[in-house]
């Protein structure tokens, strides 16, 4: 399934009690924080009849949002059409959290696993007044930013690099060495957009990407500082962490 | 001033305490229920070091939003300019109020009494899925709505009528009779704007207007329909109240 949620009133996608270590029955409605994977397993094992867990490819942190994730699920109701699934499932979720689509995959089909590449935007509202009525949408930077500037440290980081100073510590993963497909900057009247494609991302690593644009956008440093931010491979070398109410995950690719 | 907010989180415009039958202190921050004058009062009062009041040219309702309400205050602050006091202000008001700008008005200028005429905004979602990220600034009616058929009903209310049965009963105002220079239908993509002009308007008149004209649109009567409501000078006659959400206060002009 393709769905999008407004992540401003959820402690991010991962639900605690929907990790394969937790052996006990799933707690009642209501206890601990909520959390979008937490809304779609009940949606589901109300609709459906049958315990599901719902597997989703991002593990999206707090208050961020998604156009286009996309997560599996496994079920025996193989008489439902997906469509009506879909409606049934949307018409028990919260306002926001939407299913966009649901096909029958392969047996084998693994959300997670079978990732080939995402594309992440982050969302800038460059104005001295505030986004009044998407306060929760916008990283809000009144100041004037050089997009020249950005765009040219932004060419620097596309490639296969070593991100480690890119990454918040303890990201767990193996290796940090990904590669950025593209990473464009565009901008339409008080809206800046940073587009980021990979082959997969470190934990918090578009929002220290998009950080650190910012800084060389009001010129704190040049552009080529992040190639030896790169070669740093040391987190405090790179720029701070921007908030988390920009951030889409816009879409995966299979 | 003119201002601008998102009336999700408010109990609308007014503060009881900002009654001119209230003869007390104002009670402590917190106390009751949070309504926007409440929070423009304590912002001034806080910023200009003496007790401010707030009138503002329309009293919207919960939930309502305004995109250029305007209000008048007086302080003999003089020496302050405007734009320092904007700043000020802005920086103690809430994310979802917005002082765009305030300018020096003549002695006797009155934000209720000198209004001339008024634009209000309704905006409808119309698609199948639900306005993911923006819930609480539109209607959502995913039905196909018949656009020349709201047209055409929409025409016959243009120009001065008794609009008894387009008002919530006890409106209080001493005549019914308004006049509404334009009542415009826009439709882009999913969203319908229903924009309407007027020289006043009664207690909740936008949104019977506009539950009466999406009954159009969905072909439940016709738009001549509209004629007899008018003359039977009565509530139940005309189509349901839409909901807060949809409603923007345009522009008030003097």
């Amino acid at each position: 399934m393709t769905l999008a949620y407004r992540g401003t009133h959820y402690h991010g996608w991962q639900w605690q009690y929907a990790n394969e270590l937790y052996k006990g029955p799933p707690p009642p409605p209501g206890h601990g924080i909520p959390t979008v994977q937490e809304k779609l397993i009940r949606a589901f094992t109300y609709v459906l009849g049958h315990p599901v867990q719902v597997v989703g490819s991002s593990r999206t942190d707090a208050g961020v949002h998604a156009k286009g994730q996309v997560a599996h699920f496994d079920t025996f109701r193989e008489h439902i059409p997906p469509e009506g699934i879909r409606r049934s499932v949307n018409h028990q979720l919260p306002d926001d959290i939407l299913i966009r689509a649901i096909e029958p995959a392969a047996d084998d089909f693994d959300a997670i696993l079978h990732t080939r590449s995402k594309r992440y935007q982050y969302a800038i509202w460059n104005a001295e007044d505030r986004p009044l009525f998407n306060a929760d949408l916008y990283w809000h930077r009144w100041q004037t930013l050089d997009i020249a500037a950005m765009r040219q440290a932004a060419a620097l980081l596309v490639g296969t690099h070593d991100f480690t100073s890119f990454a918040k510590a303890g990201h767990g993963r193996q290796s940090p060495v990904r590669n950025i497909h593209s990473l464009d900057i565009c901008q339409r009247g008080p809206k800046i957009v940073i587009g980021v494609e990979g082959n997969g991302f470190l934990w918090r690593m578009i929002r220290i990407i998009v950080g650190t644009l910012v800084e060389v956008g009001l010129g704190r440093y040049g552009p080529d500082r992040v190639q030896q931010m790169l070669k740093a491979t040391h987190r405090p070398d790179a720029g701070p962490t921007a908030p988390p109410q920009g951030l889409y995950l816009q879409w995966i690719n299979y």
